[in-house]
């Protein structure tokens, strides 16, 4: 077989992170739409990084942040979403994502598997200013949707205020200011009934 | 009524770019899947601005490319996608843009306003660096994803050759090397018969 050029790779690569159109998440659109897929909560989550980037605890390099929000859930390729608070596939998220993220970023040449895997677990590990706001937006985004339609999204699965707060008092890790905005949703949504307490 | 606070204005423009996920664009999804949304579509281009920025003709600030691919469509969430093809609909497009331009930036606070407009102006003029490699990438993502599918798209409206290379060539502006990829992919599907001579 002969091998691909430099150019080759890189396309290849981005050919086949299209499938993360196909990847759909448990949050629904706004106007009570459908379901949203990966590459669109992507898409919002870095737009939205760059609009409220004064609101990160910490200075930023926030083109680093778009991109970190941009990859971050290529891995679902093959790994799949696992919903927040799905305590069983949480149980093999890691194992699954770690696969997936070898056998898609090795499409690319050496050095920009090196940068993109780095970029991935920079984000995992939740440690940088750049992670901790990325993840404030992986958050916030699904909140403002979910909030727009009436809290939907937990209704369905039942989830009580204790869950949500869990899993969205680290945004704070990432944003003080974004928070209020968090607990503020919380908070209206528990007293409308949405939020189990 | 009580006046917005800034936050809550760059609030309300995070929930209204939400509409962009259900704008649909005539490139289906590779796999021959279903068509694609402007949201998709900018994520993808966005993605691959930073993959290949090595190729773009001049250097550029790739955060800026980046955020210029990721708002460019924005203004269809009211003015509709137009075909690169549809000949009475290109000549009302620039109307119906400059409209809901206005209508949807206006939802920011001034300085976040005045930010997007221009540089959504910047990217609609096509001069500068930033806009001419933005561009080669909304040219060749949907070229990419029709490839990958035997030219369906093409095939579906009956384009020739000779148009499709009218709109690719600008791609030249922003990376002679993507549009030798451009130019390689058009022989190829005018070998298969997938492009009219």
């Amino acid at each position: 077989m002969k091998e691909q050029s430099r150019l080759e790779q890189q396309l290849s690569f981005a050919l086949e992170i299209d499938k993360e159109k196909n990847i759909f998440r448990q949050t629904h659109l706004s106007g009570h739409g459908r379901n949203e897929n990966d590459a669109e909560h992507a898409w919002h989550m870095a737009v939205m990084a760059y609009l409220l980037r004064e609101y990160s605890n910490e200075e930023v390099d926030i083109a680093k942040v778009m991109l970190m929000c941009l990859i971050h859930d290529i891995v679902e390729i093959d790994a799949g979403d696992t919903y927040a608070y799905d305590a069983e596939g949480l149980k093999t998220q890691k194992a699954r994502e770690e696969a997936a993220k070898e056998r898609i970023f090795s499409l690319l040449p050496p050095d920009q598997k090196a940068e993109f895997t780095a970029l991935f677990d920079e984000f995992e590990a939740y440690e940088t200013a750049e992670a901790k706001f990325a993840h404030s937006l992986d958050n916030l985004q699904p909140l403002l949707l979910n909030n727009s339609n009436e809290g939907g999204d937990w209704k369905e699965h039942g989830v009580s205020s204790a869950t949500v707060y869990t899993r969205q008092s680290k945004t704070k890790l990432g944003s003080e200011k974004l928070y209020e905005v968090t607990d503020r949703i919380i908070q209206e949504n528990i007293r409308k009934g949405n939020l189990k307490e």
